[in-house]
């Protein structure tokens, strides 16, 4: 082996190794969303990275069908590795569901596969995070998505703002206008008010979609009766003295109001949400509620959790009816976020404290030490050899910990540490084994 | 959409769903793992699925490099999906070791894929878990990663039992007999004893290595000194007699010694762990320490956990010697040992409370009750529907949740609940919030 030519160690374009420092924070992250979905009954699945490609293919869009990782197996099978997790929920529901029953809530995080052009922020392979309820036509299967989101977004100490609608509400504006057949249109044109402005949406509507300058002037002003800055409840009474009784209107209204008090009802107050007519998620693919995420610490950086109402999840794959409601967290988004932020360290290990060792002959006391702190929930490592305290020293701070304890003889006699803070040099002599717990983690 | 034909749903032959209940106790797994690993100091990590064919080729075995998905991609790269987790951290180590400095003590946690011949138990894309400590030679590097794997295996509830070994033992027998030149043939002929028995063995090493039958009646006099089922310690007294102050042993008996006293500082008693001559691990990768370890309630079912020192992790990628001990935790086998040993529940839900919903004017009572549990750390599943209770309550027993609470208009009022066990019908009633945590845990 010794003798063979050195391989140029590298990775693909658009691919990226994961270093400690973000993999440290990514488990973490994971963890906590884990434990959200499960304390409200959401299921944890999984389901093979490689699929035949006729499952996988034609259900996105024509730009995921040329991005997919596709190939003939071994066994000559034309194969393909997932692109997102929806499709094969959606072929994972149909074989399953009689099975599992109804409401089924699931959540996924893993990995899916493009082969995008790489570009900031955009990679060939990434994490995916999604959360759904189907089989249910409930409203409260939607308030629940956007509360457990929420939750978990609180966990995960982001500063956020949803901003929440019902695409019915504008079918019931085209159908009082008697515009109905404009719908698609209507939507994917507004959809893109906040990326191209209003002035460029408006041309389009009257130029593309044919609609009258009166007709494209009642739905902007209609679009202003609600938007993410205002108060949830002022913009919703606004919107139903609009509608007036309007029976269409009425039964979203009804939902939207539910869903806020749902909100409430789990402490997501006001402050957390909006109501924004002009949320409408491009894709033909929702039917009723539709939500997006504010990152408040990053505006422009794009939605954090998206998602919304849909009325048939597995249509190609089962006869069976499965509506849902489903929500899609950007954990690599997120993650890119905390490291715009800084909120990221530079650290190698997770351990918060590391024990030094002067004499191998005390080791059974360093031990001791270290399992006492590790059994308090204190992360720590310990030093696999000795050698000058200076270097052991410069190890944990390369390491990025920055407590060390450092116990010889002495204080093995005494059962004492001595602890050092490295990025303050302050250093706390003699502390008593039954002390070292809370003075460790008041630091 | 709706008018295109149904496509059969299906999965990949050695491909499977994961369930809820096996995801539910493999994330439950993994994030024991996880915190055990982290609470040591080691790092999570992660790699890319996809490398180039030239970064994970020849690095295996033949029938690994058979075995590899491989394709070309749309930018005609040839490409291939990692078949294990050590070929990708031997490159990414040689990227990264600069940066991080030595000792790196790093966790791993994915997926591989092989295509396989499926076989029971063995499946085309499975997860695997390594550890590894890399950059040093310090014995308690090796202690280590076995206290790590101990409390790891602790933690999953397993009653395990180490079979170690050091290689170079059987190195110093061999050079005693002046035979050093089969070392490679012996390790492997002996690594073969417990599947194809002694006979077979001995008739091996004397046709195949073309030894004595004086020296392979003095190999096996010598295996029989330790095995895995004497106390470790009786085992290295009798070896290190037999070697009776021999240079090339002395040297590993120290380390074994250390060892053992290292994880009995761990709390890693000796009814955890034996020493065995017999181990060697078949790979010729390894150079001193080996271990094996047996599911006690599965003793034929194979090692759950395996690994051992080597002397040069990353060679094919770079020149600088990394040194390491590792070892692998057999997450498939264990889950596998699970559902044999019936120790995984059927449900498909992870709450451990279905909070039912008489009349929908109570749900803020019903969500107040549900996050007061969630608070606490008990998972809370609360209904998405009024209607009848026993269809509530059937919808509760098929997910698996056997604890369910009613409360009402009178009980919203009096802040009270109505707690029944569905399994056993019992029920009581009129417990109050501030009470209701503790009962519920003790159940």
């Amino acid at each position: 082996m010794a003798n063979k030519p050195i391989i140029e160690p590298r990775i693909l374009k658009g691919f990226r190794d994961t270093l400690p420092q973000s993999a440290i924070v990514r488990t973490k992250m994971i963890n906590i969303l884990q434990d959200v979905f499960a304390a409200h009954g959401f299921t944890p699945i999984d389901t093979p990275a490689l699929e035949y490609t006729e499952t996988l293919m034609g259900k996105g869009s024509d730009e995921t069908d040329k991005q997919m990782f596709r190939f003939m197996d071994n066994g000559e099978r034309d194969v393909a590795l997932r692109f997102d997790l929806t499709v094969p929920f959606a072929r994972y529901a149909a074989m399953y569901i009689d099975s599992f029953g109804t409401p089924f809530k699931r959540y996924h995080i893993g990995l899916a596969w493009r082969g995008e052009k790489p570009q900031r922020g955009r990679y060939r392979e990434f994490h995916q995070c999604d959360i759904d309820t189907i089989g249910t036509r409930s409203i409260y299967a939607d308030a629940e998505i956007l509360a457990v989101i929420g939750k978990a977004l609180k966990a995960l100490d982001i500063n956020y703002r949803f901003k929440i609608n019902d695409r019915n509400l504008m079918n019931a504006l085209l159908a009082k206008l008697q515009v109905s057949d404009k719908k698609t249109a209507v939507l994917r044109a507004i959809d893109k008010k906040d990326k191209l402005g209003e002035d460029v949406v408006r041309t389009e509507l009257v130029k593309e979609a044919g609609l009258s300058e009166a007709i494209v002037a009642e739905i902007f002003s209609f679009l202003a009766l609600s938007n993410k800055d205002n108060k949830a409840s002022e913009g919703l009474a606004r919107v139903r003295q609009y509608f007036n009784g309007d029976e269409a209107a009425k039964k979203s209204l009804a939902e939207l109001e539910c869903v806020f008090a749902y909100l409430n009802n789990n402490n997501i107050s006001e402050e957390r949400y909006g109501f924004d007519l002009s949320i409408t998620r491009g894709l033909d693919y929702y039917t009723g509620l539709v939500f997006e995420t504010i990152f408040l610490a990053l505006p422009e950086y794009g939605s954090i959790a998206s998602g919304g109402r849909y009325d048939n999840l597995a249509t190609l794959y089962t006869k069976r009816e499965l509506p849902g409601v489903g929500g899609s967290i950007g954990l690599e988004r997120i993650l890119g976020g905390f490291e715009e932020l800084l909120r990221i360290e530079k650290r190698i290990s997770p351990a918060q404290v590391f024990v030094t060792m002067i004499d191998n002959n005390d080791l059974d006391y360093l031990l001791k030490v270290a399992n006492l702190l590790r059994a308090s929930g204190v992360y720590t490592e310990i030093s696999l050899e000795t050698g000058k305290l200076g270097n052991q020293f410069k190890y944990a701070e390369k390491k990025g910990i920055d407590l060390v304890i450092i116990a010889g003889d002495a204080e093995k006699l005494a059962q004492t540490v001595n602890l050092k803070q490295l990025s303050s040099g302050e250093q706390q002599s003699a502390i008593a084994l039954a002390d070292l717990v809370n003075i460790v983690k008041s630091k």
